[in-house]
């Protein structure tokens, strides 16, 4: 009679140890139970899906062969660090919700975490810092930087992949390779990474021996009964890969959901002396049947979903800035001809999808490649053609030298579409679109703007075609209701609006919030105006000037910090001599936690009750 | 009898089409009076010497392959376009001085400049915009990317190629091998590119070609006599390098001091439809022996110099800051064992030479890739050892995500030298060190510093390693007198010092200047209060109390942009309601063309004079 298989209590885990004690069958039962516990979870708190559960197996095989209370590891993106999570005895039920665990590593929840990554490929050099740390200190640990195929398409990664090869530190480079990055995506992002691999040299190669060996009259005999020659040379010319050119060592390719397989590569990996690459292959999704056959990329961040169907659900209602600004940029494209879009790998998250399908030549994705990006928009602007660049305001980041070195310092005709623009919630501290236009404001020659209504949208998007240099659009990750959508409305350049007109206090604020302030404003039937600065930047004297006439400023800003606009708008007035009060309510310089967005206002002190209240 | 050949005047050439009409004696004639100007000019002007006389024949034989009145060239980096200047007809003798043409290309310049390079490795990603601009516009002309081999280490390039893989426009890249980089580094830079072209890969195939022969008898056979059989493979597999994994063309390599040669590989590279790559290997520093000799990079940039003798005239009585700031920086490392030092190929520059020697294993030098050090900075510091990254102003900006998502947000210690910050004179708008200070105020968490006397480099270097997270240290291009040199001094974390006290007004400035600006308040006995803000940021809360006693505050900044330190400043003064008169002369918030630091000054009306008119 068989014997029955004890689950694991998977909420009661305090550390990976236990794992050692497990045979190879309970780890298949361990494996089964975690990607329907994480799919528990995840359907109720959204989180990053696909990736964890492909990652399930390769972090049990890690958590055996490795002791990370003191070896370290490091997830590139860290994203597909659920299983990791619960195996160290995190509080994963409260993933991403305020005071609950993270969705990322993070340093200050446990010491299983030793570096925290948000952004993409930053993994291996950090993991080479810390190598390079441990042998100058003459210390003994294993350091391993786990990092999937569409990480290699980063220029970051490169120039880690450069530098290691005048490395001879220990280091374990676990490449989760399945043949994604987020979507699937046609000639484009993780092919790269199979292609320096391995593919396309083999081919080179065997045709280059065909070649060869048809020069030589032994060679043609040989190339008669080539069959096996084939199959020998494959094996081994497939291993002259860009490891090889970059002299890393290589295990690889190992099914990524075999524990055994794993373990034995990864314990070879363990005794070489210098940098050694194990290539792992995976399913992206696996044992979620929606997700492994989603090649689009729909599971890979996911909010709320019925786990029995798999279906994202979605308050009909309410619709997303996402969805809105590429519906105008569809319109944009089909009236002009010399409008592109480029994105970096967020076609999706962005809605391009459309446009995608709709103009396929005018539409670029560029992979995780946002330094590459600007400068190829910068490259096609110079050349007479409008680039609009989608990207999330926390990739921006990535682009700030070529903003300024390339766009804006030739002036050149662009526009940044900036989504997930202000506080982004459970997404955390990695990925707070606050500082964006602060940054922007360091970089001569950039317009920033930030519609508060779908109505404006399209206003906007044409003005930016109009010979301004780089302009910015900002618009914000937060919802808002369909019913509001009205008729569109021209905004003149610069131009603010006054949307209340009141006497003594004047509050300066701009985006989707101020709908809600003038409504409560209203409401209590206050005293006061309202200035819509949809121009975050410029702000026109004029501007500045009717400030002045009030005794008491309010400068109201929810998406950004108040490095840029408030500062900016603050020294405007005191250079025009103004006397009266300023008082600035902006997000303040700080890196900000996961909780919701409403939370993380109110945690600022910056949420519209704050507001009222000091009116 | 031999005919005499007649020498071009070099001055008056107004474009190059006069190139057509000459032998390939006459250009070689040509080639040796254009390095002789060159040699002539630089001397005088100082700029970039090694690589512009690398380029001289090169830069011929794409003029007279192609039209660049419709052509496009786009030179990497930019400072090695000289002749390219020379030849399409610029005032040469003026390079780098107000008013005379930029160092770099500057399309306000010339029909024959379409793009502007000054940061490393963006040409290729702008080429392939400007390429599918035209294949958009469905115009018709070639597009080339002129690259040094040095560029090819930056991870921009290769997210450029990779996606470049992907495309069918027709695109010339020109490689320029000069196996150096800014000096010649062992183990280091432009090996990379040598190995990733061929040579290992090459090694490598041979051998497992011989493993396959050698399993069978025919094979072993074929072994004995394998001299013809490797020669013939040699050449084949050569040509599977790098490109040939990108799918991308490739020609080479050809003498890239042979203009015939040249010619033919570019007219060839002309019929190719789709992306090619012209692989041409050349001497920098092409005959000045000097140079040629150089494997430092002495004469890869240099100010005036003896033509004759290749000595570098220097100031004696004058030293920079960088030196200064090197030698301080030794002694730390000497101090503290886990001091590392970090820059990106920029040692020579920054004076880190002695500290490379003595330090080799706490010394990393990690190429152009400042990404990729920030990081690595990052995994070190994570892991207890402190990180001073030396870096110039201009290239922090390549890092601004790095210092944002990886050192500034998990608040890890470390050092950012910023050497040229402030204005940068002759090297102009790419280069400007203004921005830096400003861009840091947007990231949470980071200090910043800027000493007025070398006397406080040591006290600040040593409180940058105590727990301060990201803690930058600024220090200016502009040289000072050694005589100045006082006993070191101690300044306190966040403290700022009283230079002189008076009453009324207050000046707040920092930096080399307020030494000059003090001694003329001295001179003309003005009752002026001096602030130094040693610490640029946190502005503690004591000097804004005590600022607000005066009636009246001039917040002076030479070396940075209004938007950080100044307009921060007159936000806390606000924030605790003063009411009297704020002045800021700041550097203003633009891009500023070459001339002298002096002439810049004088230009944004920030120098010493115009401050004293208002005292």
């Amino acid at each position: 009679m068989k014997k029955e298989i004890k689950h694991v209590d998977l909420s009661s885990i305090k550390d990976p140890k236990f794992l050692s004690s497990l045979s190879y069958g309970e780890l298949d039962v361990l494996s089964a139970d975690l990607r329907k516990y994480i799919i528990d979870i995840i359907s109720e708190n959204g989180g990053h899906l696909s990736s964890n559960l492909g990652v399930v197996e390769s972090t049990i095989a890690l958590c055996r062969t490795f002791d990370f209370s003191k070896d370290k590891i490091i997830f590139d993106v860290g994203h597909q660090c659920y299983t990791y999570k619960i195996l160290t005895g995190r509080d994963f039920k409260n993933i991403r919700k305020k005071d609950g665990p993270s969705g990322f590593q993070k340093r200050s929840e446990s010491i299983y975490d030793c570096y925290e990554c948000g952004h993409s490929s930053t993994s291996l050099s950090a993991a080479m810092g810390i190598a390079e740390a441990r042998d100058l200190k003459k210390e003994d640990y294993y350091v391993v930087a786990y990092v999937g195929d569409a990480s290699f398409e980063n220029g970051l990664i490169f120039e880690a992949l450069n530098n290691l090869s005048k490395k001879t530190n220990k280091l374990i480079i676990v490449i989760n390779d399945n043949e994604m990055s987020i979507g699937k995506n046609e000639g484009g992002l993780s092919r790269t990474f199979r292609k320096l691999s391995n593919t396309n040299l083999y081919q080179k190669s065997k045709s280059a021996t065909k070649k060869v060996l048809s020069i030589s009259h032994i060679g043609r005999f040989i190339l008669r009964g080539l069959s096996s020659f084939k199959a020998w040379l494959k094996r081994h010319l497939m291993k002259i890969n860009l490891f090889d050119l970059l002299n890393i060592k290589y295990i690889g390719i190992v099914n990524g959901h075999n524990i055994k397989q794993m373990e034995k590569a990864f314990k070879r990996a363990k005794t070489i002396n210098g940098p050694v690459a194990v290539h792992i292959r995976t399913i992206k999704g696996k044992g979620f049947e929606c997700a492994e056959k989603d090649n689009q990329g729909f599971y890979h961040g996911v909010g709320k979903f019925d786990k029995e169907t798999g279906d994202l659900l979605k308050d009909e209602s309410l619709s997303s800035w996402s969805k809105e600004y590429a519906k105008r940029l569809h319109e944009v494209m089909s009236k002009h001809e010399n409008a592109v879009t480029i994105c970096p790998a967020t076609g999706l998250g962005s809605d391009l999808i459309d446009i995608q399908k709709d103009f396929p030549t005018r539409f670029k994705d560029v992979g995780i490649n946002e330094e590459h990006g600007v400068i190829l928009a910068a490259g096609l602007s110079s050349n007479g053609i409008h680039p609009f660049i989608s990207i999330y305001s926390t990739f921006l980041q990535r682009g700030y030298d070529e903003i300024s070195h390339d766009l804006a310092r030739m002036n050149l005709n662009s526009t940044l579409l900036i989504d997930r623009a202000g506080l982004v919630g459970s997404d955390g501290d990695t990925h707070q679109g606050i500082y964006d236009s602060s940054f922007l404001y360091t970089i001569p020659n950039c317009v920033i703007t930030m519609a508060s209504k779908s109505s404006q949208i399209s206003s906007l998007l044409e003005e930016s075609m109009n010979n301004h240099g780089v302009f910015a659009i900002r618009y914000p990750k937060e919802l808002f209701n369909k019913n509001k959508i009205e008729k569109d409305e021209k905004v003149e350049f610069g131009e603010w609006k006054e949307l209340l007109a009141g006497e003594k206090t004047a509050v300066v604020s701009y985006g989707p919030i101020i709908n809600k302030l003038v409504k409560e404003i209203k409401n209590k039937n206050l005293n006061i105006t309202v200035f819509e600065a949809i121009y975050v930047r410029p702000i026109l004297d004029k501007y500045v000037d009717e400030l002045t006439k009030y005794e008491r400023i309010i400068i109201y800003d929810v998406y950004s910090t108040e490095v840029g606009f408030a500062n900016t708008l603050v020294a405007e007035l005191v250079s025009k001599g103004y006397k009266g009060e300023i008082i600035v309510k902006a997000v303040p310089n700080k890196f900000i936690n996961h909780s919701t967005i409403e939370e993380q206002r109110n945690q600022l002190g910056i949420s519209i009750d704050k507001i009222i209240d000091i009116l």
